[in-house]
């Protein structure tokens, strides 16, 4: 049965049958709550919850700890993005980890930003240290990941694109709402990876919605034995999974692309924001994203996490 | 004065005219080094200082910290790469800080890796806590700086290109390359930033040599501002200013790049790097690469760093 560990400003929860039950632990730290997981077992074994409505939650992924994303690994996304799913390469990129909030914090677009983009992502919980060169297999998966928390990889298209590197656009406060759960997962429910939905709607209006097995290009073995050739993780640090089909910005046709790349990037980029401007997915201000990720079934279920979106 | 500090595996010096005098402290990073200026200030008035060949140095910035770094930002290196120096992006990508060596620990090309480049730049440490909305101005620039050491931004550029984004071609292990000196600079000092001299040489032969004034495009307090709109840093956190032209990497005439966007990545990438493959400035096993930054009457002067390559 997968745990799911809540948090408030002030403390840390299980949710069982009878609501959420405080965990006895002086954990201020992911990592250090990851080490007391006999709290954890002690709490879901009480009684005398209060109901998770009633809480403040906050991220349940503590900040500061690496925040390492995958670049396009959904195949409809790769397609939306006019690249092609069998030859786009396995790719990381940084998030800061002053960008992680809450699950129901707001999303809040600095004044110079004018594009602003969702993408909602399966977060891996690290919950081992992983030095560079650590052997990651399906054998020890359970052990690598101690959980998954639903991500927004909320992004700045018009600092993205013309910057190049992902790490400023994706990186301002706000930028990564984490939660509402951190469910820690048995080895055979992790396997089940391949059956989660991840679904965002905007205003209620569905934008995101695909399963991971028909979608997924690198997948999270494949993917940690690649990551820690170079780079070490350690307990509580984060990982983001990519993201499917459905954000606001997509390709322009190919044609467009074409004619768009002999002309100087500066010119490209404005005449590409000016079409940009008539697209209405972008977020606006007092825009609720409501993003989720679950088995059809139940048996896992991250929750859903409900931002709205504020301009500065 | 500038102030020299040095670090072996088990101690810190300062550099004086009676060589290098260890400093009585019990930092063991180079946030609480920085944090104890009145150990650094006393070594400075002792006696009884060792050769400073006689030691065995390590960088004197210690991992973890945060390692960020300034993507094409020396004119001469952006005309290279094929781009436009009056409309470049400021753009900032991370570093794995695991890749931080020794400014005469050998530099590791990884198995998979084929192109193995150079990049002399000049590291910031940072001073003082700037949490995101910090204000850097010229006044409390040489707060926010503590100091400048040598760095070589080591990239992999056949894993650089085909994923687009810097963060794993500069990550792996030895791929940055600190010291040998952390100059600690007061503001009269600082403000000769201009007058640095960046070289650096591969086997004695001169493949970088630039000076900042003519040639740096945003400066430090530009930077940092826009940096801390969304990344905060702490001290001893290490920030890479970008490296001039001559790199072994050069961007492909303009008729054969445009040819090259209209091919699938794929086949792009595979004729670029057999173009590549006939390019003997690539590092080879066993090159030894000098980099070094200073200025010409050598009032400041970060040091030389020698390391060998050797491949995995």
């Amino acid at each position: 049965m997968t745990i799911t560990v809540l948090r408030t400003a002030d403390a840390w929860y299980v949710s069982t049958d009878s609501g959420a039950v405080p965990i006895d632990t002086d954990a201020a730290t992911t990592a250090e709550l990851l080490g007391d997981r006999a709290a954890i077992e002690a709490a879901r074994g009480r009684d005398g919850g209060v109901p998770v409505e009633s809480l403040a939650l906050v991220s349940p992924v503590t900040a500061p700890c690496r925040v390492v994303a995958q670049m396009t690994n959904f195949a409809s996304h790769v397609k939306d993005a006019g690249m092609d799913p069998a030859t786009v390469p396995l790719t990381f990129f940084r998030k800061a980890s002053g960008s992680i909030s809450g699950p129901t914090a707001d999303v809040v677009k600095p004044a110079h930003v004018r594009f602003l983009d969702y993408e909602v992502e399966i977060g891996l919980v690290i919950g081992r240290e992983l030095p560079v060169g650590s052997d990651v297999t399906d054998a020890n998966l359970a052990d690598v990941v101690a959980g998954l928390v639903v991500t927004n990889d909320v992004s700045a298209r018009d600092v993205q694109l013309p910057k190049t590197q992902f790490y400023e656009s994706k990186s301002y406060p706000t930028f990564t709402p984490v939660g509402p759960f951190l469910v820690l997962l048995e080895a055979a429910e992790l396997r089940r990876l391949g059956d989660l939905r991840l679904r965002l709607s905007v205003n209620g209006e569905v934008r995101q919605d695909s399963v991971v097995a028909g979608d997924m290009i690198y997948r999270p073995v494949r993917t940690l034995r690649e990551l820690t050739r170079f780079q070490r993780m350690d307990v509580g640090d984060l990982l983001l999974t990519g993201t499917p089909a459905g954000t606001a910005l997509s390709a322009p046709p190919k044609p467009v692309e074409i004619i768009g790349q002999l002309l100087p990037p500066a010119l490209k980029w404005k005449a590409f924001f000016r079409s940009q401007s008539r697209n209405a997915k972008y977020l606006a201000d007092g825009d609720v994203v409501a993003a989720s990720v679950a088995t059809d079934d139940g048996a896992i279920d991250l929750g859903t996490q409900r931002t709205v979106v504020r301009y500065a």
